[in-house]
């Protein structure tokens, strides 16, 4: 089964991303093979949706190389990079259910050098929780709002602050709300103007975007 | 096609509401029918959905009787009920587009003799136009919040009043929002608890939703 | 993990709720730490959509101050308020498989001491089994429906009783009914003036709704 | 264009139906095409769905030939077979809007030769209007019940009496009723035993259902 | 929680039915009280769904009453009604796939007293198995017609034989035909006239309409 | 507006198709532009969508160079291709409902030079129509099947013939029916091995499937 | 009806954008009261989706002061901002057909005074066209890619530049194409790292992101 | 049970495909007599859809004779068909994810005798992994390209070579991926002309649709 892995090596070059592998789907097998090509290309990657299932069913000498985070499911194959200045991504899930989302984002975000913020339970059922938090979150030029169910908070955040907000819903939640649909509607016909979605519990997706719109502000 | 009217003459006494007529899906016929039959039992009727061009069609003597507003497409046939104390129910809409809707159930509160504030432009995107009608808002212990797209408001308001809150989904918007499920699941996963939902455009049905309340809590 | 956990401690004096806990999507860990600031703060909880596995995963000191009921799956961490007065809730369930969400009704409206009635196996299949109890359920200014598949009880109660209707739809049922659209559509596009609504199998709200109706009306 | 058209004249030999026109996606052209066979071959037509304006378009001969009713917007191509005994159907609508697949149904079983029993307004939110009715129709083998929105109508039925309930879900209402899944689902899900369902507004089909159950019951 | 269970004893007086349990969505606890209640009334019970596992977890004695089938999941607690004439229902499967609904089907008519045929794997795509076997289907007056995927065969036998004809569709298949609602749509929609449809894998439906017919049709 | 058409002169270079001209979400500025365009380069085209509005409003010169059919709403801009050989193409419409998109798939392959038969009104509720005609279909390498509501045409048809058969769904019908998504779900989801599907109402991409299967034949 | 109108003048201070008029849904008496209070306050405004029509039946003076652009319906009342620096923005249209939303975001992004460059007719079934302007794209921080049908345009564009790509579904297309949602899951299930979704057919919400993108990288 | 199963024995001879097993939905049972009618006939088969757990649980005679792939989780029954002459397919996999699909649509051409080239790893967010391969995908009649999420490549394909396109979509991803409508939309409104697509993961009927074709191009 050799042939079936061929990683992206020019990724890096043409867009400024290394390779980031989407666990969930793939097979042990499949991994093995994937961690293999990267040992000896001399390459780390990004682990994302990793089960503990998966990391427990790995060679051991690759096991050994991940600095895994349960939460969020992600794994470091090799050394972040480093960190680069200060803070200017604030990170925010709306409740503590949407932290596997907002976790995989900051973990995205702090594997590819940029620190950021992380604040959680924040919904705006509990409004004076948010506005505690306004000014710090104001600072930031981009900001990543993690909900879910009415995913209310992007649209009061949108029009509370005029940084950059990307918008990742949750597919946290039951009846209508379970899958995440209902809250990713509710972002994409938000009436904050300009507020950007990502897919359903995107968070490497929502950090990638951050790192395109870092890359254009230019060096902080 | 005399026997295809019935109206429904023993829910006053049972519920407590005249029969409304919902104009919208009926021929011409059917409501001069209708009318015919109410002005022979004596009964005043509320119609709602009643579009221009209905209500052009009717006999001139039954359109003479009609109390008209072409925002809501609500008409009086009759005198409406006395109105009797002061405003207990707060009918708010989120945006301009959504008076459509809110103004049904304000004129549906009024034609059963319950005066009512009526607010608008308060959506959650502009915080504190919101902010600065909330003191007024909590002194009502019925509040109907009306928005589409991702209606926030509903979500919002339930965090910050402790009255009876019933939202309402419009179907006003583009894209996701059109047809109004979008705004109607968001309301309905809210996470403000207690937070009660009408179908889409339903403003008849929130004010009959307050009037059974109303009953309940016993003349002001 | 301490920060990603913020009770909303302001809860109970803005809304006059407690904070209560969804932990169907929450991990172990998480439900440990709310556990730990409660004891800390002095609070007690109500606990909704406790599975038996979480249950059994939290330490003994905090799995021995829960009072637990398994169908409903709730759990009340801390004594439930005193009750004050007579029932004023009628909690209705179509059928035996919709007891596990009017369970989590009653035991809310219990939590927040309000005594309340229920009943069961009164869907409209068979007409003759609500019609025996309709006049102890007409003497509720209060009633919470709660069905599944067709739907149709609420609407039905709706026709037959001026109390608010308070109607939740179950996700009991295959083909079609599975997961509870038809059972929400139907309660939605009810032909009984004034039928609100809850989210799929949304008990917990539906109690807080009647908790805001009782809060209006008034001690009895 | 000759080509397009092929009567399918061994239809009424197969299955005793004589072919029956669906009007509404078809040109003009096509219809006097289809008017014209029937015409050479001696065949009288069942026509539904045929508007107001496709009728005034067609050419006055075959106009002059339609024995059409508005609100099924049913036309009879020929004289409609000869009645044979008393009705054993029973075609029930549960609001006026919904008369307009009700009476195709009752004027199909009558092309047929078919007496039936028309009711209408005895939705379920006015459950007294049904029970009134209740044991004129018992008396039929086959009822045709036909709702939109909640669409409860059937249920009820189907729990109060032992004759066929062919459901018939209508696309009335708006919100989640617009278009009649909701209805559709309702019926579908009911929890009366042995309740079957037609395609939404498809009051032709109920009548032909109705036609093989009368052929197997035999003559009256 | 003796008061979660109150069987319907007046249905079979009312319907002609003896209650059916549908046994998936109830607890071993709930079920129980129904088999305890059954034994003291005397009365024998058709239950559906019934697992391997709930069916391993009742209580001996009333496991032991209970003749089980493993494909229909279908159980008799007590004997079944006593077989009077010959078969005058055909149940017939597309595919092997199919035959967990075709036999629930088969199994409650054999419950209530009729006998009838059996017809497997003659979907459409290998025509000339169906019509291998037409006239013999044609001798029935009702023909229960299972089948999933596109559901062809219900509007092919819809065409072949002038029957009562109910459609059942089921949830097998992947992709698009997942869950069974393409199954279900291919037959609301049928071009066969007069093919009545029950909800998805609802083989215990399809038998109680057509006890409903077989009653109407008065006894063989 | 010039900057707005840039037409693809390549594609018969690289795919052998000229390009066609989906009219219908086009201004007619825009249809203007390239029709000038096409004359500037001595271009023809293929017109689709083009509807009797947009043909009426187009400047004279260009209107005269269009060969219309008005049942497809195909247009030919310039001479066709001339036919070369024998027809290889068999297009099947279900009813005469179909022909608007078999129309289209037959305009499209003769404007491409490929002569083909049509075949219309043998739905398979009257299975008969369609065996009498299998023979001579069966001589043809390639199948294009329009069918709507219960699609069932393709299904018997890829059970019947060894050639390459080519499913489209249409739009025609009401209820579950309307739009086609039933249509193309059945068709899908067929149990007859190999059948290929094209998007609702795609008699043009029908065509250029057959074209490229014609192209890799070869020349007959 | 004066009191349905509340202009947020508060808006350009806190998020740095005028408020925009969305007109589609809105009456004609309120777009008037709109521009009334507009002329009294000294603002200009951008409007969006103002149709033919309304445009048509606003007062004269209103009429007078609108710069009106036919393809996007876009509306300068009163001069828009003055262009600032270079073109930043790459506003991309996959066909023809998709102009009147890349249009729409275009005129968005001139009203603020940003310069932007248009290009069209690039969609990726044609590759090479995409290709021979790829190194002008590649030259701006903000690319918008608008497209319909499979959109595949932005995920194409995602995985060649390295710049901000902010995905624009367009509602164009027929089958499961219309109305946009194919487009939106297309964009939204990207394989393309941190592409950003908008609306179906949100020109202006692009625009609005753009803007914040801008803000956050500062003047040029 | 031996009457539930009758195998298809005519279908080699009228469509040239063996009988082949869609195993997942059937019953340890069934499958057992399958392949005991199988080995009494003489017959050899192909098995798809055969789970792990399935293939250990068939009787231990059966299980030797099963040559089985376990990604694709297909198996031969029997030997297959000698392969004759040079690979005429392309069997392209966007990604590693899906090899599952694409490899069950190789094995089965593989099982028919037809030789085939597999690429994987060529999705078009990498558009220059595509391009390195083009030339040797364009030298084969037949192209069947699998993706999921966007499902991009199969349109870039269909622009790039004059072969025919069949379009496989897969169910890998999650949020609206999840399941794979919006891989099956994207290609069903592909605005490449001519691309033919199958129902979601049907590699098995892509690999039929090829040997259709295959049958027409005849011998190389």
């Amino acid at each position: 089964m050799q042939q079936d892995i061929k990683l992206d090596l020019e990724r890096h070059w043409r867009l400024g991303f290394d390779e980031a592998i989407l666990c969930a789907p793939k097979s042990v097998i499949h991994l093995t093979q994937i961690l293999d090509q990267a040992v000896q290309g001399g390459l780390r990657l990004l682990l994302t949706r990793l089960s503990d299932r998966q990391l427990s069913e790995l060679p051991p000498p690759h096991r050994a190389r991940i600095d895994y985070e349960p939460i969020s499911r992600t794994g470091y194959f090799g050394a972040p990079h480093d960190v680069v200045g200060p803070a200017r991504v604030a990170v925010i899930a709306a409740g503590t259910s949407d932290v596997y989302v907002s976790r995989e984002a900051a973990r995205t975000l702090r594997y590819y050098g940029h620190a950021n913020i992380e604040i959680t339970d924040v919904g705006v059922a509990g409004l004076w929780r948010l506005l505690e938090r306004i000014d710090e979150i104001r600072r930031m030029p981009v900001v990543i709002a993690v909900a879910g169910m009415d995913a209310a908070l992007p649209t009061v955040l949108g029009g509370l602050v005029s940084s950059v907000v990307i918008g990742v819903p949750t597919s946290v939640g039951y009846g209508v709300a379970s899958g995440g649909e209902s809250a990713l509607c509710a972002m994409l016909a938000s009436c904050a103007p300009g507020l950007t979605v990502m897919n359903i519990d995107n968070g490497y997706g929502a950090a990638c975007a951050a790192l395109r719109i870092l890359r254009a502000i230019g060096p902080s």
